[in-house]
């Protein structure tokens, strides 16, 4: 039997909207996303629990109370729980989140760019 | 503040041995490792965790007792907890495993291809 890859693009395909990441694989009780971050998001924290982000294409930063990270295709960065972050993406920036099943994209913040926590592709 | 990106590139360049991989970030109680795989890998289960594989650089198989998955740059796959599975690559083949923090590589297999499983890099 031959089973099938994720690949990222043909997945990337699947969606256009910005913010709002999708599901494409679950390890255990963390759940992996794929997003499009284009303009500013809100500033948000995740009181329970550390976030990974992973640049495929483009480029984002993310901002933080006491400085920021850039971030282009091939880096990642692990935003602890419960610090305070806004993600920026000048253009359009392919994405993949890292974090577990049910976190919730605005964190504790909420607002109109909350999305769905549960939608696969 | 300008906090840094983890690069892979940058981290590949920091080790070169095959089956031994290096852990380049953590969130919550999951590592992040990079992996060089070339060869022929030990079967082997985990019997506690799912185990995810991301290729980013030549192509690697996974074999199972009932069929295979192969993977190139791009691309990811989740073992299920307790399969069996054999990975595979006839060129080096760099990826990213992401698992709980422990895993062991020959997971209950054991041999001479167990790696250190708390090596930074």
């Amino acid at each position: 039997m031959k089973y099938s890859p994720i690949n990222f693009k043909e997945k990337f395909t699947k969606f256009s909207e910005c913010f709002s990441p999708k599901i494409i694989a679950r390890m255990n009780d963390v759940h992996f996303k794929l997003g499009k971050f284009q303009g500013n998001f809100v500033w948000h924290s995740h009181e329970d629990t550390d976030e990974v982000f992973i640049v495929f294409e483009g480029t984002m930063r993310i901002d933080f109370r006491d400085g920021s990270v850039d971030l282009k295709a091939g880096e990642m960065f692990v935003v602890p729980k419960s610090v305070h972050h806004k993600p920026f993406a000048e253009k359009e920036c392919k994405i993949m989140l890292v974090e577990p099943a049910g976190t919730i994209n605005t964190g504790n913040s909420g607002g109109d760019l909350t999305a769905e926590d549960n939608v696969w592709i």
